[in-house]
């Protein structure tokens, strides 16, 4: 498989357009170090030539115009591309809006869970893609599917798996407690397979909580793309950017007690690359001391056009 | 005034995702003549300190991100932005998914006609926008609007008025007959103004005819901005890209006995400029003979960065 990192940073990719926090007016300044990262998405392939979206984030078309691979054949027909499906994992708009981008009477392929179809249908800006060419596809949790796009199978399998999370923000409901509302598949973490080649990745860009069965399921993994939205649970209220913690959004931090790097450390995965990463989190400092202690821990931190190859 | 083009092309953009045709293959190889675009949206401020919106493309992020007045300011509070109220002209995806670009707590005031209001209420991925914090008032056709922002008055009058034209696709209703269920309203052309210089331009991005109301409103005007979409009516059937004329899809062509140069050309207008150009247009070829006898009846082709004061 040949995976492309198209977007690593969280919701407002960075810079954020009203931010002007450290990170943010460095990077906007063009200092040394500092790298500008689009919204969460990745893109696989098996065969270089047929393309996955991982989720579509309102970056998409740049995303696309960055990625050579991803644009419309010069050998093809008046109107083609290689995208032939998309696969969402939860219905933040960081993860569905690109689909907007993907009109104009294009078959392709949607997957997502019945949550995130939901969200879909009941918002009609999304009817610009024409049902009859862009099918939407429920993704089962637990249970594997083969993609297929509008010419055939795909070659890849993807197995859909609740982890701890919460409902988009835009669809909380503070009258249901302290999940506001949250149920299962809200959030989902996929395990994308190539049957053909026996192998496998996670790609998991938002999560809350390394809970015991996420841990199973992951542990000797060769390959994990993991929410690495904040290095630490307040930084976003101590550098005075928003009045809520990473628990809060339904996001576990890379470092500390109950952090990633942690939880993770003795599962014993082959490479495990940060990705999701938000505005505020130092990681996106190259010469920062938790960019260092990130990368000796044993994760790469994950950005615009890496390619990695499975 | 000083007034920014963030996008001059139309919808898909330029290149448009999954679009062969001699133009995007042309701007996607880098072929000189050829200059990428986003998609329609100007920009404009009395003060070169406070924006405006006119429209909010999907592009949006990417637009501010290249127009460092449209960025958070170093000297200001950790989360900042110079773009106090957005207008918008009409419910095409186009034209309003740039909106969800503006979230994270931001105050702005929005704009727009009842109908376009009702398609943001119906479409809950449009409630990322707190509503506490950017408000959203209906622009009354036909009569002044001073714009305000969070921090008070913008300086800037707005007037709405219909024109010609047609629903946004996604919410077209072929019961309804030729019209598809279009009222007035869903295309509105805006007159802004500078009250205290005494200054005005009008910004018409999508338009399927100049009948006599408008050709009297905007006779004499110092500048205009335009629909260019499309050159010839049937340029997309003739190129094979798509089995809609102009005039179904709701746009005035450029050339030809009922195009905007020759309706134009009487009114004595002073500065014409295309915006929300089609990637079928041949005047997006700077050596072709169609940009060169637009620019010889006197229009300009509008360009993302273009800048024009009055």
């Amino acid at each position: 498989m040949i995976i492309k990192v198209l977007g690593s940073a969280a919701g407002g990719g960075f810079p954020q357009w009203n931010c002007n926090c450290r990170n943010c007016a460095s990077v906007r300044s063009g200092k040394p170090g500092f790298r500008a990262r689009t919204q969460s998405s990745l893109a696989v392939s098996r065969d270089g030539r047929d393309w996955v979206l991982l989720n579509a984030s309102p970056d998409l078309r740049q995303q696309i115009n960055d990625t050579p691979e991803l644009g419309s054949a010069i050998d093809g027909q008046h109107r083609n591309s290689p995208i032939k499906a998309a696969v969402l994992t939860n219905g933040d708009v960081d993860h569905i809006i690109g689909l907007i981008n993907l009109r104009e009477m294009q078959p392709f392929a949607v997957y997502g869970s019945d949550r995130v179809l939901a969200t879909l249908d009941k918002n009609s800006v999304f009817n610009v893609l024409n049902r009859e060419m862009v099918p939407r596809h429920e993704l089962a949790l637990d249970s594997p599917t083969m993609l297929a796009g509008p010419d055939g199978p795909l070659g890849l399998e993807i197995e859909a798996f609740a982890v701890p999370g919460k409902v988009a923000l835009y669809l909380e409901d503070a009258s249901q407690g302290d999940n506001f509302g949250s149920k299962e598949g809200d959030t989902i973490g996929l395990a994308v397979r190539d049957p053909a080649a026996g192998t496998e990745f996670f790609y998991i860009p938002g999560c809350a909580e390394v809970d015991p069965p996420l841990a199973r399921r992951i542990e000797n993994a060769s390959l994990l793309f993991f929410d690495g939205t904040l290095f630490t649970d307040d930084e976003m209220l101590q550098a005075g950017l928003m009045p809520k913690t990473g628990k809060r959004m339904g996001h576990i931090s890379v470092s500390g007690d109950d952090g990633s790097i942690g939880a993770m450390a003795p599962l014993g995965i082959g490479r495990k690359i940060y990705v999701h990463i938000n505005n505020s989190n130092p990681i996106l400092d190259e010469n920062s001391d938790a960019r260092r202690a990130t990368e000796t821990a044993g994760w790469e931190v994950g950005y615009d056009g890496m390619e990695v190859r499975l």
